[in-house]
């Protein structure tokens, strides 16, 4: 008897074992491990140089009105190992060459009883681990409801994190950097702000991409990739235990997910180093979504731009054109003889303003924003029919603008703003796109402020973001670039779809101007953690007069306001105070006209997420450099090298930075300029105040 | 102090008669009393010929967010009367001219403590009372949402009521016969059918058009016109009191409408009559619809019709093409490589066929449904990209077969079955109209069947009601007539929108294909009284073969079914059996070949809901007539005269009628045609079987 139980022991032993896959990084250095539970739920686990990223955490799915649902008594049915090594070019970037090198493990799982297969696709690369959910055509399973998704992500310890609170309506929020274990408590202060859509649902929740540092000094990032036609994932905290679980987005019947089978998850990503430069070089997010759909790409510019913003952000300018009603009936409320009320920013000749200025100064284009009737009353009041996107107000000529423009070789940058009614927006979107070509615009900012309508719906729901992507299709098919503020957060869709050129999704420079409620000067020293990872943002820099008109203030010098168009990666990049602001600075200016906005190289310099950055990038087609750092709260000095350069060669560098006695609060406008001559050889100690920073441009100093 | 206190009793006398405001018929027999409690709440009330119709009922609404809402605490500020007469000239209908005679009262109410407007408009008709409210422009009220309109009706005793029960989701029910007093304990059975959308909301919660008979003989309809831009309204019961009052459909987020000022409700309407026949030849539903906003009405045309469609109803065919798949992607899915499953409708063959026949009987159009790619998961999934609305499945040949329909004389008429998936629709809509103009298609059936997507609304609430007027008006862009199943009940636009020649929106002839769920026989002596108040209907009459393919059985007799033609108005009228079946009893399809479908005049000659209908119309630009008799369960001789016709001509009748044994279960093709020559002078006795009816044409005898 005991010899048997034995044997059997041992074989069990060995099942087990049987059962355990394992994967591999290229280097090596990473290694995930999965196996089914006794139960047979999925598991797995991760470490980097032995170290634990991901404790053993479950995999799985609740699914509506289905008791079994898709978490437990599975089996393997096969496992399928494969390489992958390439490397593809994208259109714009912070590098022109990417490879894309991952050891892959997929597994088919089979469930007992109801013979349904999920596929859970493992993806390793050097920098970090991805792996999807997929469901194979079969007979047993057609259409289902995801209830929730219960991918777990179990931290080895009680990480400092930071995070913005979990939400299903904005990503406008300040970071709050804390043990997970303290995330309860600051939750509430955390969420109280400002915004007109906001709607939380646990006292743990967080968003995506979420960066933590643990103690043993591993730098972990969560975030999903290519989330498309599915709900987007929060995160939802087990503070005794340090798990991290997926809280997707609920639709308006409280539903996460209408799936059709075949169909898949967006990839759910971790990137971990122990360098955190690593974090913010990772390209992981990229790679794991689709090549390029769109044939020529010939049309897709990166931009450097001013606007007709600023001034209404900061009160000195309205985007609406009367006082006189208090709602306005689109096709109906006649414009043309309604009072002005004279503070009107998109009007002709401000415009005009700002073309010059663009002109003179090197820009591509010029965005305005509030040239279209709709304005008087926006917001706020789930208005249906708010826009038609194609109706100037009287004083903005719409042919008459585009046309000095394209005379002075700027283009026009298109504003939409939807105020959350997608369906009008998507009624009238191909009218709107028409009059864009039909006028010249190549570009277009759209906005989602406010309550998403229907009423019902969140901002990051399938169904929204569902609309989302039609949006981004069909501006493709019109051969226009999309900026899309206030939409979900990117997750790499612009390998697939480069036209999608930014987004806003976080907070960004506007917030500036909102009083108590503004920017924590650490907050760009964060940003290219978090929110960067899943794309560019359009953060609108470049504020040089830091007190602002309604009595705001910007909490940055204008040193790291430059430093910005380096550290803040973006193809679409803004100059976005008033033109006399920087003729005020027009020394300081000169780097914002200088630096580029497409990249061939980029190299981390140094990073710590909520202290400081420091990066170099070359500039596309150059030998030609530019190198940016933000600071945070503490006074620091960067000590950075520049063997970035090429050997041999000899380089003009004009560095941008604060004065000693420079400070974001008390003192932020107080900068020097100095030239220097540098090769790779060259070493830099160099002072950056309280959210501060520097900035250089490096130009190649030419033989004679 | 007693003699001040007589004064200012009788000063509040005269106060309360002062504020009492009264408004006449033209022909005086209707009464109506507006006036304000003592708490400011409005009231109104109505009379016919001294008996009450309405008594003394409130009007207003409970507000979101607005604890003092618009309920009480009014004052009038003023009043206006005026009077109108004016006929207009329907594009197609019962009549070909139409008088709009009425009395009108609005007043205008002043909240006191809010300063807000609210004006209630009457329009009293000989035929009854319409009233609406109407929010002016005005400062302290801007935008609101309805929690709640207010409405009540309150009846003057335990009348006779023919209902169906409230439901956000379907209208497809039998009616109830019943006592008010009764509604509740019949609720449950009447609520149980196959529907694969319903959403009901109270126990004693009726639908729209409601029409009732009082003890004492009066007629009463309660419906409301103009349903646009607001949701539509069901009536709950308070049985104590039988007092109905108004229940709004709610949108995802329970609201019940989004409404900025300026705007209006739909018109509340109350018919009544102590002649059934009276209430059948109403026009108030359309005369208090705006004036038709089409200019060129030319593309406007009655249509006589077959189709591919009863043999998928009836089991003998399928709408999809191949059972190859479980579920199927457009444009992913090749149907090309399917194998088809052999039982397939729409097929070049089987639609040739159907145009044969059309052209051989002298009928307009053939209706195809089951054409394009779909099919095959099209419900019960809440399939977001279900139809593209423009991809034909590879056996349907969609240039080839409107050319050979175009060489005959035919036209196809499109179907696009939606599937509820609104957004999709409306993505669709422009290439599916345009698709329709390309091949020569004037006519378009759409479809809502399922639950509504986005999950969460329903058919009836304003954002869904806002999508098929859409659909209607950019289908009057493109010249295209609209005929809607599913969609919320009519109530007049057809007036304003003419191309909106048809809804379904009850239960039709498809219902008698499911089996113990099919039509009471009396069905079609409701309808008229009920769902027709409204609009027309698409019933889609004519079945010869009772029997069902599937062992379903019609509930009517073969003259029944013609009978239809005439009595159940529709400018589009389907002949929805099979052509053998046609062919089999050639001599009762005469009268379908014969019969009109648009009308100088109509006159009901004899009427009781539930029990029989009978109605005699003229053909549009002839001197011949139609009568059609419907009948309910109990045999019965109709007896009429022909005084309708012109004195001194000589008409030949064709008489299609029940054999003396005719009964719509056990006998239902048993039917006789006999001609005779009439005059106005002329009596007809005629039996009337069981579910049965008859149908005359009569021809004038023109002089040689």
């Amino acid at each position: 008897m005991k010899h048997s139980r034995s044997i059997l022991i041992a074989f069990l032993f060995v099942l087990q074992i049987l059962s355990a896959q394992k994967l591999q990084s290229p280097n090596q250095k990473l290694q995930m491990e999965f196996s089914l539970q006794s139960d047979g739920t999925p598991i797995y686990s991760l470490t980097y140089k032995g170290k634990v990223v991901i404790k053993p955490s479950k995999l799985g799915f609740q699914l509506k009105n289905d008791a079994k649902s898709l978490l437990n008594d599975f089996t393997i049915l096969g496992t399928k190992t494969s390489r992958f090594d390439e490397t593809w070019k994208p259109v714009w970037g912070e590098v022109n060459s990417i490879r894309n090198h991952y050891n892959e493990l997929a597994i088919t799982l089979n469930q007992n009883g109801t013979d349904r297969q999920m596929l859970i696709r493992f993806r390793l690369f050097d920098d970090g681990l991805g792996f999807r959910y997929e469901f194979p055509q079969q007979k047993n399973l057609v259409y289902f409801t995801i209830k929730e998704e219960r991918t777990q992500f179990a931290m080895n310890g009680d990480h400092t994190a930071y995070w913005i609170p979990g939400d299903y309506d904005t990503q406008e929020y300040n970071y709050t950097t804390s043990k997970l274990s303290e995330i309860r408590a600051f939750m509430e202060k955390a969420y109280t702000t400002g915004n007109v859509s906001q709607t939380s649902f646990s006292p743990t929740g967080v968003q995506t991409s979420l960066m933590m540092k643990s103690d043993d000094g591993l730098y972990i990032n969560l975030h999903e990739a290519a989330l498309i036609n599915y709900s987007c994932m929060h995160l939802n905290l087990d503070d005794k235990n340090f798990v991290f679980e997926s809280w997707l987005t609920p639709d308006s019947n409280k539903d996460k997910g209408n799936m059709q089978v075949p169909c898949h998850s967006p990839w759910r990503t971790i990137i971990v180093s122990d360098d955190a430069r690593a974090i913010l070089a990772s390209k992981m997010t990229l790679n794991l979504n689709d090549p390029c759909e769109i044939e020529d790409t010939s049309w897709i510019k990166p931009t450097k731009y001013v606007g007709v913003w600023w001034e209404m952000i900061s009160g000195k300018s309205s985007w609406s054109y009367t006082d006189e009603f208090p709602a306005v009936q689109l096709g109906v409320t006649d414009f043309s003889k309604a009072k002005p009320n004279g503070k009107h920013g998109a009007t002709t000749t401000n415009v005009k303003r700002y073309i010059d200025f663009a002109a003179k100064n090197g820009f591509d284009a010029v965005l305005v924003e509030g040239w279209n009737e709709g304005w008087e009353d926006w917001f706020g009041h789930a208005k249906d029919y708010v826009f038609d996107f194609v109706t100037p107000y009287p004083d903005f000529d719409l042919k008459g603008l585009n046309d000095y423009a394209h005379s002075k070789g700027i283009k026009l940058i298109m504003h939409h703003e939807t105020s959350g009614s997608i369906r009008n927006y998507e009624r009238y979107m191909d009218a709107a796109y028409k009059l864009m070509k039909e006028y010249g615009y190549d570009a277009v900012k759209s906005g989602y402020v406010g309550n998403i309508i229907p009423i019902g719906e969140t901002h990051y729901s399938q169904w929204t973001n569902n609309h989302y992507q039609y949006a981004i299709e069909k501006a493709a098919d019109y051969k226009i670039m999309v900026n899309a503020h206030e939409a979900v957060r990117p997750t790499g869709i612009c390998r697939t779809y480069p036209n999608l050129i930014g987004n806003e999704s976080a907070r960004g420079t506007e917030y500036q101007a909102f009083g108590g409620d503004r920017n924590k000067p650490n907050h760009v020293t964060i940003l290219p953690f978090t929110r960067l990872i899943g794309g560019p943002m359009d953060y609108t820099p470049g504020i040089f007069e830091m007190d602002v008109t309604n009595g705001s203030h910007v909490n940055a010098t204008i040193a790291n306001q430059l430093a910005l168009y380096v550290t803040m990666y973006s193809p679409l990049q803004m100059a976005a105070d008033f033109p006399e602001n920087y003729e005020k600075f027009s020394d300081a200016f000169q780097f914002i006209k200088d630096v580029a906005v497409d990249w061939d190289e980029s190299k981390y310099l140094e990073a710590e997420p909520g202290q400081y950055i420091t990066v170099a990038r070359k500039a596309k087609g150059t030998d030609n450099w530019f190198v940016g750092n933000v600071n945070g709260e503490t006074a620091r000095t960067s000590t950075i090298t520049f063997d970035f350069l090429e050997k041999g060669k000899k380089y003009e560098a004009t560095i941008y930075s604060d004065s000693s006695d420079a400070n974001y609060l008390t003192n932020p406008q107080a900068y020097t300029i100095r030239k220097m001559k540098i090769t790779n050889k060259t070493k830099l100690s160099q002072f950056s105040a309280p959210g501060g920073g520097y900035a250089i441009s490096i130009i190649e100093k030419k033989k004679k």
